[in-house]
């Protein structure tokens, strides 16, 4: 299994609506949960009782797709309105997102670290220092994980800040975000991912669902490419929508099982499944 | 803070169905995620999607309101299905708990072990072995946490089991029971609690939302009282339903938040509550 380690705050945590997006549901993409892997379920990154969906999910279903063989496993630990302060390497979200890394390496290769953060940055000329503060922590992270070479993808802030709702205070994020780029060009094994064009929930803060299902193109195309993604890319938005709707046997007793688990269905309908799918 | 690990399995992390009970909302009250405290909301214990209502809410919310100077946190561990084999100490459930305890400790004392496994052990015999098994298990987990007497408070299988949905299976819980309360009774600062007419989920595994509630207090009981809880309690039903209405400041700053992160009311409607909530 190839991990990818998801760190940063809320927009990479995910708080898209799940309604307005169709789920994706893929045996051979897992999250870590308790120290294991099971298989992914929208939200991974379960931070705040509003998570929900993250750029995670399109990731990691393009990932599967382009690499049908093998399968994906995804390491959550964004948490919500975290500084970049708070990601100082003796606090407690740099050594619990070591710690979960460590439990996934177990089984699975470290291949790409996630990163999105910086609106908790876009005030009070935080970006001054902002540069800085991220090598020291990637620094240490990749030491931490015997990880120098593995692709780091950095993802921009969106346009929508620093103007209504929860945005209104990040005024700063075009600043934050030149460092974010001058980031990636400069260190090595480090690309930038552009938010151009992507949408907010009402709260003017949080990238909305459909634009987290955009943003996880982006970032796999930076991934694969092992290059910038500096515009959005051509037929994004209905290649974000194109989610698999056949499911395999595995697939659907999954969901039989949560339907029956969450009352949905009764006992008689879930058995009724059962039969459908292994007479398939 | 005083800190309770939950460990166990699906009916530890809780699935009774949200929109059954009052939420609990107590700013007192904490749950440990990415290493960190925050308040707490349900689901705590977030293993699975159809994660929900557990004991641990009505337990933390009692014990908040006998200890009223002091706050409490809570460290989801549970894991869906596990197998007491599966807890083994060299399995990563039981190394992800340790883990997890271990960065809650680094605020917090460690004041209670919150266990709940069996159905998954109540078939084949499982029962044979399972006293020596838990025993290896428990003995390690207060040697690596270094709590040697921290109270234990070991909870029945309800009585539902063996009998419809996914329960059908569990045709052994009367003699998983027998040695969950004779290792209680013999082990020291370990308390049984009865599952005794607590009521499942349509899944016929699952205990439900106001059977948790009442669960809840049962363990808190065993705990305060450091004695075996045998009987359902007095007034355990009635008690269990007197959900705190009237928030602090901070609560309902935080549910106001919630509500408008959810999109659920406006920019506008979120000011008037902060307004509202400023003036009092």
């Amino acid at each position: 299994m190839h991990s990818f380690l998801m760190i940063g705050q809320s927009n990479m945590a995910g708080r898209g609506f799940l309604h307005e997006v169709t789920p994706i549901y893929n045996e051979k993409i897992h999250m870590l949960r308790n120290g294991r892997w099971q298989m992914m379920v929208e939200p991974i990154n379960y931070d705040r009782p509003v998570s929900g969906v993250s750029l995670a999910a399109s990731f990691a279903d393009t990932w599967s797709q382009e690499n049908s063989e093998d399968t994906i496993g995804l390491i959550p630990c964004a948490e919500g309105g975290s500084t970049l302060d708070e990601w100082a390497v003796d606090g407690p979200l740099f050594k619990h997102a070591v710690s979960e890394a460590r439990f996934a390496m177990e089984g699975s290769i470290l291949t790409g670290i996630l990163w999105h953060q910086g609106e908790s940055d876009s005030s009070n000329g935080n970006y001054k220092d902002y540069y800085q503060k991220l090598l020291t922590i990637i620094e240490a992270l990749r030491k931490e994980l015997n990880a120098p070479t593995v692709p780091l993808i950095i993802g921009g802030l969106g346009d929508y800040l620093g103007k209504k709702g929860f945005g209104t205070y990040a005024t700063e994020h075009e600043l934050i975000n030149q460092e974010l780029e001058r980031f990636a060009s400069e260190q090595d094994n480090c690309y930038f991912v552009t938010a151009a064009g992507l949408t907010a929930n009402p709260d003017g803060i949080h990238l909305d669902a459909a634009s987290q299902r955009i943003f996880g193109l982006r970032y796999y195309e930076a991934y694969a490419m092992l290059d910038h993604v500096t515009a959005p890319l051509e037929d994004e938005e209905k290649r974000s929508q194109s989610i698999k709707q056949v499911h395999t046997a595995a697939e659907k007793l999954y969901l039989a099982s949560m339907d029956f688990a969450l009352g949905k269905i009764t006992y008689e309908e879930f058995n009724a499944r059962m039969v459908q799918i292994n007479s398939k």
